[in-house]
């Protein structure tokens, strides 16, 4: 084999692959949006012969051969191309590893287990999701045990989803946050709350359709490449750099529910549309992570969209699109509405404090899993237990409770601490943006392309070309819980003030 | 090779091909609807993929070999199946037939055509088309010797469109249209003209929208299988029996074109929502051709929906749902408005009565040209002449004249004559359904479904079983043209008082 020969193959075979995964992505996309509700079961069908087609490429003898022998000579490839080929080689690498039964009855189990769980969610019945889910966490066990024998199950499962992410790092992160949050939670129980009423079903679904284009348009997203759907939970979903969809849900007696779900959406597909356009056709044309990702998403919504100079620019827009309708509200009460804190039951619907109370304790029930201390069925006493003791509230049902989440159903286990890690970054970057210009005066200015210019220069255009952690340490050096938490306990003390 | 055997390989082939034939339409009706503009060239590179993933299975060797062997034995294989097959090996056959480099160079010029008439039209420049024209009717006449060296050409090119149509079936149902509308259409134009400047602006678009909802479920289209979307030219797209899709173009202006659109599309849509259950996993689970098909959209559009018992129901329900918005109009302005008639420039415009002869202008210039009797060079001259002389009108520019069609540029020559045949059909449906029930009836009362089950019995359930002249005869007998030329005459001589 030659290296051209080589790469002539297995870019044959990629391109074959990315036009599969296009078409999936599409099926995916227009299934949750526009498509008609009864042709679900035939669009599962052709789901599943693209799936069958991408099996056969990723399994397909000449293109194995070729990328092994490009793997082999890989030193002698440009950067992009020696990425590209390390991370299929990676992969494929991993999905060896499992028996090709095993991997497919897991591939069955997930999607019972998917259905399963939607039924259990809706009767509120753990029982019937047990024994499924019991065989999901089994599943994923022994799926570590392939990956690698010498080290902690749980920690290879936390690489699967974050590579480099370890139980150490995540015990450290959530206990330094757990010290610090808590307490503020417990403050911000006690405190006068803040009355949201009044801006209860201000604004009709066409008139929040309006808002969502002027918070797009301000996030500078392009909307030639990129538009705006409804859906039941909102999502973003990257084709590629020139086509992502965002979606929100409308709900016509709460806009800001909507409002930052643009933003955050919009947070996610910022970062896919700024990948560099050398990457678009390899495997490392999107986003890094999902900590990442979140770190993106989540720092539009909370550390520019809830800051007092977005609520204040908003609040401005809004009295002015929409005169009247806002009454004489203050800046100030406008601010302390959006950002209202407190415990509560679903993780979805949690402010920025809290939110990484909830994801806290998901990685603290899996990992009792993993480490053999509680079973599958002891969940929702434990869920129930652990509500109680970091939020301080009363879970009246498993709907509300361990059944909340699609993850473990669709055995995406060790998954969450990303969620809230992501959250940790923005802190970061928001030190170091400080350090370089003032990105609050951007957003007061109603102009981000400083924050987006930066954000763009060191992470979006990157793609996958580094791993996340070392892209994250490349921009931020050391990670530091700290400064999340003392960006919290500022924010939420004057907020309330404690 | 057993039957078995070859069964299941031809089996495995064909879910292939209908899974990206499945993801190709969803690819398109997504670019054509909510897409960011942007995507398209990315979603090209995709969509060519596709093709030659299409074009790799249609020609898989061991696929071709059970596909012969099953052709052979087809007569011991039940109807659908046997039916399945045979189509299936005519398709191949014919595909084989052109030798395989004239037919990629073919696609090329196809797509270079495609996208060269978009130019020329919106530049008003016929010269920088006229080379790919040429090419394009110069390859459809190579294709028709190819196909048949023994028949005339553009029997042959017809025969592609509509299989069983002869330019002999075309010249005498023309002329017997031509002999009895123009002398009508001429009356018309010298006859007082309907005044519709009252109805113009009338509503806005979410009430068309609305108006919209009202007539999917005045046809009884079920939204559980087909969906609304806006495009800027109405189509239709059969996903599947489980997944239509139909557009609309609201102009703020004009409600009457989405209003009809809709009906028209609906009519596209109810033939395909309601072929067989037994058709979908095969080649036979669509409408059965272009001009059945049309016989069902125009059929709802025109004599339903054009009906003066449909102009009623449609008013009442546009002075509940709408009170005060259109005056004092009276049922039969509002009958004569919705029914105006009269020469003029675009096909796609035309009215009831005078859009045959839009068809039958480039049917002539079609059959010339492949008949040598003129050149492509010559059609814009040729064009207006045909226009001044049948409809009476001075064409001001190519763009409003010979470049407004794209079918030419996608090689969709022959194909015109099925638009026309389509309506024609139609008179001879209402002539049988009158003898069996009353169909205005059903219509004053607001409820389809008598002419609904009628189609679906004779014509939407049998997919593609059935050759269309074949099934034609087997509802009506024999196709006669002065059904519906008494139609029109009829209806347009009361309309204006003849």
């Amino acid at each position: 084999m030659t290296k051209d020969r080589a790469l002539e193959i297995l870019n044959s075979n990629q391109s074959a692959l990315r036009a599969l995964n296009h078409a999936t992505a599409i099926l995916f996309v227009d299934g949750e949006t526009v498509a008609p509700v009864g042709s679900a079961p035939y669009r599962a069908k052709t789901l599943g012969e693209l799936s069958r087609m991408q099996y056969e490429l990723t399994t397909d003898k000449d293109a194995v051969a070729a990328l092994e022998y490009l793997y082999e000579i890989r030193d002698t490839l440009e950067p992009v191309q020696k990425r590209h080929i390390s991370e299929l080689y990676r992969t494929l690498d991993m999905t060896r590893k499992i028996p090709m039964e095993e991997s497919v009855a897991f591939d069955v189990l997930i999607s019972e287990a998917s259905a399963v769980w939607h039924e259990a969610k809706v009767n509120d019945d753990f029982e019937m999701f047990e024994p499924y889910l019991e065989k999901v966490f089994a599943g994923m066990i022994k799926h570590a045990e392939y990956f690698d024998k010498e080290k902690d199950p749980y920690d290879v499962t936390l690489d699967l989803f974050e590579r480099g992410l370890t139980k150490s790092k995540c015990d450290s992160y959530f206990t330094e946050l757990k010290n610090r949050i808590s307490p503020l939670i417990k403050k911000i129980t006690s405190a006068p709350q803040i009355d949201d009423t009044h801006i209860v079903g201000l604004f009709s679904i066409p008139e929040q359709d309006k808002i969502s284009r002027f918070c797009m348009d301000l996030l500078k997203i392009d909307p030639k490449f990129c538009t705006l759907g409804e859906t039941e939970h909102p999502f973003t979903a990257n084709i590629n750099k020139y086509d992502v969809r965002i979606t929100t849900h409308y709900y016509e007696n709460n806009f800001l529910s909507s409002l930052y779900s643009v933003i955050h959406e919009g947070g996610h597909a910022l970062y896919e549309l700024n990948v560099a356009d050398s990457l678009v056709d390899t495997c490392l044309g999107s986003g890094a992570s999902m900590a990442i990702h979140e770190s993106q998403s989540r720092f539009y919504e909370n550390y520019i969209g809830r800051s007092r100079p977005f609520t204040d620019l908003l609040l401005g827009y809004l009295k002015t699109e929409f005169p009247g309708r806002l009454g004489d509200i203050s800046e100030n009460d406008f601010y302390r509405i959006i950002n209202k804190a407190g415990p509560s039951l679903i993780r979805t619907e949690a402010d920025e404090l809290t939110y990484s109370m909830h994801v806290m304790i998901r990685y603290e029930l899996e990992r009792m899993i993993f480490d053999g201390k509680i079973t599958v069925h002891d969940l929702p006493k434990e869920w129930n237990r652990l509500y109680g003791e970091y939020l301080g509230v009363n879970v009246p049902s498993n709907k509300m409770g361990v059944l909340q989440d699609s993850h473990w159903s669709g055995g995406n286990i060790g998954y969450f601490p990303s969620y809230s890690i992501g959250s940790a970054y923005g802190a970061q970057y928001l030190e170091l943006m400080k350090k370089e210009f003032d990105p609050y005066a951007a957003v007061s200015a109603g102009d981000l392309t400083p924050i987006n210019k930066w954000l763009e220069e060191k992470i979006w255009r990157h793609g996958c070309m580094y791993d996340p952690g070392d892209l994250f340490a490349s921009v931020c050096g050391e990670f530091n819980p700290a400064v999340y938490a003392d960006y919290l306990e500022n924010k939420f003390s004057t907020l309330y003030n404690l």
